[in-house]
Protein backbone atom coordinates (compact mmCIF):
# COMPACT_ATOMS: atom_id res chain seq x y z
CA UNK A 1 0.00 0.00 0.00
CA UNK A 2 1.30 3.88 -0.76
CA UNK A 3 2.47 5.34 2.38
CA UNK A 4 0.89 8.53 3.60
CA UNK A 5 3.26 10.88 3.60
CA UNK A 6 1.94 14.62 4.45
CA UNK A 7 1.17 15.17 8.19
CA UNK A 8 -1.18 17.91 9.54
CA UNK A 9 -4.16 17.29 7.13
CA UNK A 10 -8.02 16.75 8.34
CA UNK A 11 -10.73 15.41 5.92
CA UNK A 12 -13.50 18.53 5.09
CA UNK A 13 -17.30 17.27 5.13
CA UNK A 14 -19.21 19.13 3.24
CA UNK A 15 -22.94 20.47 3.65
CA UNK A 16 -23.21 18.69 0.32
CA UNK A 17 -22.65 15.35 0.71
CA UNK A 18 -22.15 12.33 -2.18
CA UNK A 19 -26.68 11.42 -1.57
CA UNK A 20 -27.61 14.83 -2.37
CA UNK A 21 -25.86 14.83 -5.97
CA UNK A 22 -27.13 11.40 -6.31
CA UNK A 23 -30.41 12.19 -5.78
CA UNK A 24 -29.89 15.30 -8.21
CA UNK A 25 -28.19 13.23 -10.80
CA UNK A 26 -31.12 10.64 -10.18
CA UNK A 27 -28.49 7.85 -10.16
CA UNK A 28 -26.21 6.16 -7.69
CA UNK A 29 -21.88 6.46 -8.49
CA UNK A 30 -20.65 3.39 -9.29
CA UNK A 31 -16.93 2.45 -11.02
CA UNK A 32 -17.47 -0.22 -13.88
CA UNK A 33 -13.58 -1.73 -14.37
CA UNK A 34 -13.25 -2.99 -17.83
CA UNK A 35 -9.97 -5.17 -17.83
CA UNK A 36 -8.58 -7.51 -20.46
CA UNK A 37 -6.08 -7.51 -23.22
CA UNK A 38 -5.51 -5.25 -25.52
CA UNK A 39 -8.16 -5.30 -28.31
CA UNK A 40 -10.10 -7.13 -26.21
CA UNK A 41 -12.91 -4.12 -26.96
CA UNK A 42 -12.75 -2.62 -23.51
CA UNK A 43 -12.58 0.93 -24.91
CA UNK A 44 -15.19 0.36 -27.37
CA UNK A 45 -17.60 -1.45 -25.12
CA UNK A 46 -17.13 1.86 -22.73
CA UNK A 47 -17.92 4.30 -25.04
CA UNK A 48 -21.17 2.28 -26.51
CA UNK A 49 -22.60 1.71 -22.94
CA UNK A 50 -22.08 5.59 -22.35
CA UNK A 51 -24.18 6.58 -25.48
CA UNK A 52 -26.67 4.50 -23.92
CA UNK A 53 -26.84 5.66 -20.86
CA UNK A 54 -26.38 9.14 -22.34
CA UNK A 55 -29.86 8.09 -23.83
CA UNK A 56 -31.69 7.68 -20.91
CA UNK A 57 -30.40 10.79 -19.62
CA UNK A 58 -27.69 9.80 -17.48
CA UNK A 59 -24.09 10.80 -16.79
CA UNK A 60 -21.02 8.42 -17.04
CA UNK A 61 -17.42 9.41 -17.80
CA UNK A 62 -15.03 7.47 -19.32
CA UNK A 63 -11.46 7.43 -17.87
CA UNK A 64 -9.22 5.73 -20.58
CA UNK A 65 -5.80 4.12 -20.61
CA UNK A 66 -4.45 6.09 -23.25
CA UNK A 67 -6.57 9.69 -22.50
CA UNK A 68 -5.49 9.50 -18.74
CA UNK A 69 -1.80 8.99 -20.13
CA UNK A 70 -1.81 11.73 -21.78
CA UNK A 71 -3.06 13.80 -18.53
CA UNK A 72 -1.93 13.01 -15.04
CA UNK A 73 -0.33 10.04 -15.94
CA UNK A 74 2.27 11.63 -18.29
CA UNK A 75 5.03 10.91 -16.42
CA UNK A 76 4.61 7.10 -15.65
CA UNK A 77 6.21 4.45 -18.29
CA UNK A 78 4.96 1.09 -17.90
CA UNK A 79 7.94 -0.36 -15.74
CA UNK A 80 6.10 -2.29 -13.03
CA UNK A 81 6.09 0.34 -10.65
CA UNK A 82 5.09 2.89 -13.09
CA UNK A 83 1.92 0.25 -14.13
CA UNK A 84 1.19 0.30 -10.16
CA UNK A 85 0.66 3.54 -9.90
CA UNK A 86 -0.76 4.60 -13.18
CA UNK A 87 -3.62 2.48 -11.81
CA UNK A 88 -3.75 3.55 -8.23
CA UNK A 89 -3.77 6.73 -9.69
CA UNK A 90 -6.94 5.56 -12.22
CA UNK A 91 -8.64 3.96 -9.03
CA UNK A 92 -8.64 7.57 -6.70
CA UNK A 93 -9.75 9.46 -9.81
CA UNK A 94 -12.76 6.85 -10.73
CA UNK A 95 -13.68 7.15 -6.75
CA UNK A 96 -13.62 10.85 -6.34
CA UNK A 97 -15.90 10.51 -9.80
CA UNK A 98 -18.00 8.22 -7.81
CA UNK A 99 -18.10 10.36 -5.03
CA UNK A 100 -19.57 13.04 -7.50
CA UNK A 101 -22.11 11.13 -8.05
CA UNK A 102 -21.12 9.89 -11.66
CA UNK A 103 -21.08 6.48 -13.34
CA UNK A 104 -17.71 5.62 -14.09
CA UNK A 105 -16.45 3.81 -16.90
CA UNK A 106 -12.71 2.80 -16.65
CA UNK A 107 -11.36 0.95 -19.38
CA UNK A 108 -7.39 -0.04 -18.78
CA UNK A 109 -5.48 -3.72 -19.44
CA UNK A 110 -5.19 -3.53 -16.03
CA UNK A 111 -2.98 -7.02 -15.81
CA UNK A 112 -2.62 -7.59 -12.29
CA UNK A 113 -4.96 -8.79 -9.98
CA UNK A 114 -3.07 -6.87 -6.80
CA UNK A 115 -3.27 -3.44 -8.81
CA UNK A 116 -7.02 -4.13 -9.43
CA UNK A 117 -7.52 -5.13 -6.03
CA UNK A 118 -6.03 -2.24 -4.52
CA UNK A 119 -8.74 -0.45 -6.83
CA UNK A 120 -11.61 -2.45 -5.44
CA UNK A 121 -10.70 -2.11 -1.58
CA UNK A 122 -10.34 1.73 -2.12
CA UNK A 123 -13.79 1.74 -3.80
CA UNK A 124 -15.23 -0.61 -0.84
CA UNK A 125 -13.64 1.18 1.90
CA UNK A 126 -15.36 4.30 0.72
CA UNK A 127 -18.78 2.61 0.24
CA UNK A 128 -18.53 3.15 -3.85
CA UNK A 129 -19.62 0.08 -5.60
CA UNK A 130 -16.88 -1.64 -7.83
CA UNK A 131 -17.50 -3.45 -10.72
CA UNK A 132 -14.99 -5.70 -12.39
CA UNK A 133 -15.95 -6.40 -15.99
CA UNK A 134 -13.43 -9.05 -17.20
CA UNK A 135 -13.66 -8.99 -21.26
CA UNK A 136 -12.64 -12.44 -21.91
CA UNK A 137 -10.85 -12.87 -25.26
CA UNK A 138 -8.07 -15.53 -25.95
CA UNK A 139 -4.66 -14.20 -26.91
CA UNK A 140 -5.19 -15.14 -30.18
CA UNK A 141 -8.14 -13.78 -31.33
CA UNK A 142 -6.91 -10.06 -29.84
CA UNK A 143 -4.02 -10.53 -31.56
CA UNK A 144 -5.84 -11.53 -34.96
CA UNK A 145 -7.65 -8.00 -34.10
CA UNK A 146 -5.19 -6.24 -33.04
CA UNK A 147 -6.68 -2.92 -33.68
CA UNK A 148 -3.86 -0.58 -33.27
CA UNK A 149 -1.19 -3.09 -34.78
CA UNK A 150 0.56 -2.79 -31.40
CA UNK A 151 0.49 -6.77 -30.94
CA UNK A 152 2.71 -6.58 -34.40
CA UNK A 153 5.14 -4.51 -32.85
CA UNK A 154 5.57 -6.01 -29.91
CA UNK A 155 6.17 -9.44 -31.46
CA UNK A 156 8.79 -7.65 -33.75
CA UNK A 157 10.24 -6.55 -30.56
CA UNK A 158 9.68 -2.84 -31.20
CA UNK A 159 7.36 -2.66 -28.09
CA UNK A 160 8.63 -4.61 -24.77
CA UNK A 161 6.73 -5.51 -21.82
CA UNK A 162 3.62 -5.99 -23.99
CA UNK A 163 0.68 -7.24 -21.93
CA UNK A 164 0.13 -10.85 -23.07
CA UNK A 165 3.42 -11.08 -25.34
CA UNK A 166 6.66 -10.43 -22.88
CA UNK A 167 4.30 -9.34 -20.01
CA UNK A 168 1.69 -11.71 -18.26
CA UNK A 169 -1.94 -10.68 -18.01
CA UNK A 170 -3.64 -12.20 -14.74
CA UNK A 171 -7.45 -13.64 -15.09
CA UNK A 172 -10.08 -12.12 -12.38
CA UNK A 173 -10.43 -14.63 -10.02
CA UNK A 174 -14.14 -13.11 -8.81
CA UNK A 175 -14.99 -10.67 -11.77
CA UNK A 176 -18.81 -9.48 -11.42
CA UNK A 177 -18.96 -9.60 -14.90
CA UNK A 178 -17.53 -11.71 -17.41
CA UNK A 179 -18.15 -10.57 -21.37
CA UNK A 180 -16.96 -13.20 -23.99
CA UNK A 181 -16.14 -10.85 -26.71
CA UNK A 182 -16.26 -13.96 -28.89
CA UNK A 183 -19.55 -14.82 -28.37
CA UNK A 184 -21.43 -11.70 -27.61
CA UNK A 185 -22.00 -8.57 -29.66
CA UNK A 186 -21.12 -5.52 -28.83
CA UNK A 187 -25.54 -4.39 -28.49
CA UNK A 188 -25.30 -7.87 -26.18
CA UNK A 189 -22.65 -6.46 -24.33
CA UNK A 190 -24.33 -2.94 -24.04
CA UNK A 191 -28.16 -4.26 -23.08
CA UNK A 192 -26.30 -6.93 -20.22
CA UNK A 193 -24.16 -4.02 -18.68
CA UNK A 194 -27.18 -1.95 -18.80
CA UNK A 195 -29.87 -4.19 -17.14
CA UNK A 196 -26.90 -4.94 -14.32
CA UNK A 197 -26.94 -1.02 -13.32
CA UNK A 198 -30.67 -0.91 -13.69
CA UNK A 199 -31.01 -4.53 -11.27
CA UNK A 200 -27.91 -3.06 -8.57
CA UNK A 201 -30.35 0.43 -8.43
CA UNK A 202 -27.30 2.71 -10.24
CA UNK A 203 -30.13 4.12 -12.86
CA UNK A 204 -31.78 5.97 -9.41
CA UNK A 205 -30.95 7.82 -6.26
CA UNK B 1 6.39 21.06 -18.45
CA UNK B 2 6.03 17.28 -17.02
CA UNK B 3 7.61 14.90 -20.12
CA UNK B 4 5.02 12.37 -21.77
CA UNK B 5 7.14 8.99 -21.12
CA UNK B 6 4.53 6.61 -22.46
CA UNK B 7 4.16 5.97 -26.22
CA UNK B 8 1.77 4.08 -28.50
CA UNK B 9 -0.63 6.09 -27.18
CA UNK B 10 -4.20 7.47 -28.88
CA UNK B 11 -7.10 9.95 -28.04
CA UNK B 12 -10.12 8.31 -27.67
CA UNK B 13 -13.39 10.51 -29.37
CA UNK B 14 -16.30 9.10 -27.72
CA UNK B 15 -19.23 9.43 -29.15
CA UNK B 16 -20.41 11.40 -25.93
CA UNK B 17 -18.67 14.79 -26.42
CA UNK B 18 -18.55 17.52 -23.11
CA UNK B 19 -21.15 19.48 -24.93
CA UNK B 20 -23.88 16.67 -24.35
CA UNK B 21 -22.68 16.57 -20.57
CA UNK B 22 -23.20 20.14 -20.39
CA UNK B 23 -26.53 19.93 -21.95
CA UNK B 24 -27.48 16.85 -19.76
CA UNK B 25 -26.59 19.15 -16.58
CA UNK B 26 -28.07 22.32 -17.83
CA UNK B 27 -24.39 23.89 -17.29
CA UNK B 28 -21.03 24.21 -18.26
CA UNK B 29 -17.74 22.83 -16.93
CA UNK B 30 -15.59 25.47 -15.05
CA UNK B 31 -12.72 25.26 -12.74
CA UNK B 32 -13.14 27.63 -9.74
CA UNK B 33 -9.46 27.72 -8.24
CA UNK B 34 -9.89 29.44 -4.77
CA UNK B 35 -5.50 30.36 -3.48
CA UNK B 36 -4.37 32.43 -0.74
CA UNK B 37 -2.66 31.73 2.61
CA UNK B 38 -3.43 29.15 5.50
CA UNK B 39 -6.87 30.64 7.14
CA UNK B 40 -8.39 33.01 4.44
CA UNK B 41 -11.33 30.93 4.11
CA UNK B 42 -11.16 28.98 0.87
CA UNK B 43 -12.40 25.68 1.85
CA UNK B 44 -14.95 28.11 3.69
CA UNK B 45 -16.32 29.86 0.85
CA UNK B 46 -15.95 26.55 -1.69
CA UNK B 47 -18.23 24.38 0.72
CA UNK B 48 -20.70 27.42 0.63
CA UNK B 49 -20.69 28.26 -3.07
CA UNK B 50 -21.03 24.05 -3.38
CA UNK B 51 -24.54 24.95 -0.99
CA UNK B 52 -25.65 27.63 -2.91
CA UNK B 53 -25.25 25.95 -5.97
CA UNK B 54 -26.90 22.95 -5.23
CA UNK B 55 -29.91 25.02 -4.05
CA UNK B 56 -29.92 25.75 -7.70
CA UNK B 57 -29.65 22.12 -8.79
CA UNK B 58 -26.52 22.80 -9.72
CA UNK B 59 -23.64 19.92 -9.70
CA UNK B 60 -20.33 20.89 -8.51
CA UNK B 61 -17.39 18.89 -6.87
CA UNK B 62 -14.94 20.30 -4.53
CA UNK B 63 -11.23 19.27 -4.67
CA UNK B 64 -9.85 20.15 -1.46
CA UNK B 65 -6.17 20.13 -0.54
CA UNK B 66 -6.53 18.02 2.50
CA UNK B 67 -9.20 15.06 1.07
CA UNK B 68 -6.92 15.26 -1.79
CA UNK B 69 -3.90 14.48 -0.15
CA UNK B 70 -5.25 11.42 1.81
CA UNK B 71 -5.99 9.95 -1.50
CA UNK B 72 -4.73 10.31 -5.26
CA UNK B 73 -1.38 12.39 -3.47
CA UNK B 74 -1.11 10.20 -0.19
CA UNK B 75 2.47 9.62 -1.85
CA UNK B 76 3.58 13.27 -1.99
CA UNK B 77 5.26 15.92 0.84
CA UNK B 78 5.74 19.16 1.15
CA UNK B 79 9.21 19.47 -1.01
CA UNK B 80 8.99 21.90 -3.28
CA UNK B 81 8.49 19.19 -6.23
CA UNK B 82 6.08 17.11 -4.41
CA UNK B 83 3.86 20.49 -4.04
CA UNK B 84 4.90 21.20 -7.44
CA UNK B 85 3.62 17.32 -8.56
CA UNK B 86 0.61 17.57 -5.91
CA UNK B 87 -1.13 20.92 -8.03
CA UNK B 88 -0.05 19.44 -11.00
CA UNK B 89 -2.42 16.26 -10.44
CA UNK B 90 -4.75 18.22 -9.42
CA UNK B 91 -5.17 20.42 -11.90
CA UNK B 92 -5.33 17.35 -14.25
CA UNK B 93 -8.13 16.26 -12.23
CA UNK B 94 -10.16 19.46 -12.29
CA UNK B 95 -9.81 19.50 -15.61
CA UNK B 96 -11.49 16.09 -16.33
CA UNK B 97 -13.83 16.92 -14.05
CA UNK B 98 -14.86 19.94 -16.26
CA UNK B 99 -14.82 18.08 -19.17
CA UNK B 100 -17.59 15.83 -17.28
CA UNK B 101 -19.46 18.80 -17.19
CA UNK B 102 -19.04 19.37 -13.34
CA UNK B 103 -18.17 22.99 -11.85
CA UNK B 104 -15.49 22.32 -9.91
CA UNK B 105 -13.92 24.16 -6.97
CA UNK B 106 -10.42 23.58 -5.69
CA UNK B 107 -9.15 24.96 -2.81
CA UNK B 108 -5.56 24.75 -2.31
CA UNK B 109 -3.19 26.92 -0.73
CA UNK B 110 -0.79 26.89 -4.36
CA UNK B 111 1.31 29.04 -3.28
CA UNK B 112 3.51 29.85 -6.86
CA UNK B 113 2.72 31.58 -9.36
CA UNK B 114 4.16 28.71 -11.92
CA UNK B 115 1.97 26.14 -10.15
CA UNK B 116 -1.26 27.76 -10.67
CA UNK B 117 0.11 29.14 -14.66
CA UNK B 118 0.74 25.30 -15.40
CA UNK B 119 -2.88 24.69 -14.53
CA UNK B 120 -4.41 27.44 -16.36
CA UNK B 121 -3.14 26.46 -18.98
CA UNK B 122 -3.72 22.66 -19.15
CA UNK B 123 -7.37 24.47 -18.53
CA UNK B 124 -7.48 26.88 -21.56
CA UNK B 125 -5.41 24.31 -24.00
CA UNK B 126 -8.65 22.30 -23.72
CA UNK B 127 -11.11 25.07 -24.12
CA UNK B 128 -12.26 24.84 -20.36
CA UNK B 129 -12.80 28.52 -18.42
CA UNK B 130 -10.42 29.06 -15.57
CA UNK B 131 -11.18 31.42 -13.04
CA UNK B 132 -8.36 32.07 -10.48
CA UNK B 133 -9.26 33.62 -7.23
CA UNK B 134 -7.31 35.25 -5.22
CA UNK B 135 -8.63 34.68 -1.16
CA UNK B 136 -6.59 38.41 -0.18
CA UNK B 137 -5.65 38.08 3.46
CA UNK B 138 -3.45 39.99 5.41
CA UNK B 139 -0.65 37.15 7.16
CA UNK B 140 -1.50 38.74 10.60
CA UNK B 141 -5.00 37.87 9.80
CA UNK B 142 -4.43 34.62 9.05
CA UNK B 143 -2.08 33.98 11.50
CA UNK B 144 -5.08 35.41 13.74
CA UNK B 145 -7.87 32.87 12.76
CA UNK B 146 -4.88 29.57 12.69
CA UNK B 147 -8.38 27.86 12.83
CA UNK B 148 -6.32 24.07 12.48
CA UNK B 149 -3.73 25.88 15.16
CA UNK B 150 -0.90 25.53 12.44
CA UNK B 151 0.90 28.98 12.42
CA UNK B 152 1.30 28.19 16.20
CA UNK B 153 3.27 25.31 15.39
CA UNK B 154 5.04 27.11 12.35
CA UNK B 155 6.36 29.91 15.08
CA UNK B 156 7.07 26.57 17.34
CA UNK B 157 9.15 25.53 14.14
CA UNK B 158 7.22 22.10 14.92
CA UNK B 159 5.72 22.86 10.95
CA UNK B 160 8.62 23.67 8.47
CA UNK B 161 8.33 25.27 5.18
CA UNK B 162 4.95 26.49 6.17
CA UNK B 163 3.45 29.03 3.84
CA UNK B 164 3.48 32.72 4.76
CA UNK B 165 5.96 31.58 7.72
CA UNK B 166 9.22 30.20 6.20
CA UNK B 167 7.68 29.48 2.60
CA UNK B 168 6.52 32.31 0.18
CA UNK B 169 2.97 32.72 -1.25
CA UNK B 170 2.88 34.22 -4.77
CA UNK B 171 0.06 36.39 -4.84
CA UNK B 172 -1.73 35.99 -8.17
CA UNK B 173 -0.84 38.78 -11.41
CA UNK B 174 -4.03 38.74 -12.96
CA UNK B 175 -6.59 36.80 -10.54
CA UNK B 176 -10.20 36.63 -12.46
CA UNK B 177 -11.40 37.36 -8.78
CA UNK B 178 -9.73 39.23 -5.39
CA UNK B 179 -12.04 38.13 -2.66
CA UNK B 180 -11.45 40.90 -0.23
CA UNK B 181 -11.95 38.42 2.71
CA UNK B 182 -11.10 41.39 6.01
CA UNK B 183 -14.32 42.93 4.20
CA UNK B 184 -16.80 40.53 2.63
CA UNK B 185 -18.96 38.86 4.61
CA UNK B 186 -19.03 35.28 3.64
CA UNK B 187 -22.71 35.55 2.17
CA UNK B 188 -21.39 38.71 0.20
CA UNK B 189 -18.65 36.34 -1.33
CA UNK B 190 -20.82 33.41 -2.67
CA UNK B 191 -23.30 36.21 -4.37
CA UNK B 192 -20.45 37.63 -6.10
CA UNK B 193 -19.05 34.15 -7.34
CA UNK B 194 -22.55 33.01 -8.09
CA UNK B 195 -23.60 36.22 -10.28
CA UNK B 196 -19.72 35.92 -11.84
CA UNK B 197 -20.97 32.21 -12.89
CA UNK B 198 -23.95 33.46 -14.27
CA UNK B 199 -22.92 36.26 -16.00
CA UNK B 200 -19.89 33.95 -17.56
CA UNK B 201 -22.71 32.07 -19.15
CA UNK B 202 -21.63 28.93 -16.72
CA UNK B 203 -24.74 28.60 -15.19
CA UNK B 204 -26.88 26.89 -18.36
CA UNK B 205 -25.45 25.04 -21.31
Amino acid sequence: MTEQKATNIHWHHGAVERQHRQQLLGQKGVTLWFTGLSGSGKSTVAVALEQALFDKKHLSYRLDGDNIRMGINKNLGFSAEDRAENIRRIGEIAKLYCDAGVITLSSFVSPYREDRDIVRKLHEDAGIPFVEIFMKTSLEEAEKRDPKGLYKKARAGEIKNFTGIDDPYEEPLNPEIVLDTEQLTLEQEVELLTKYLEDQGNLSA
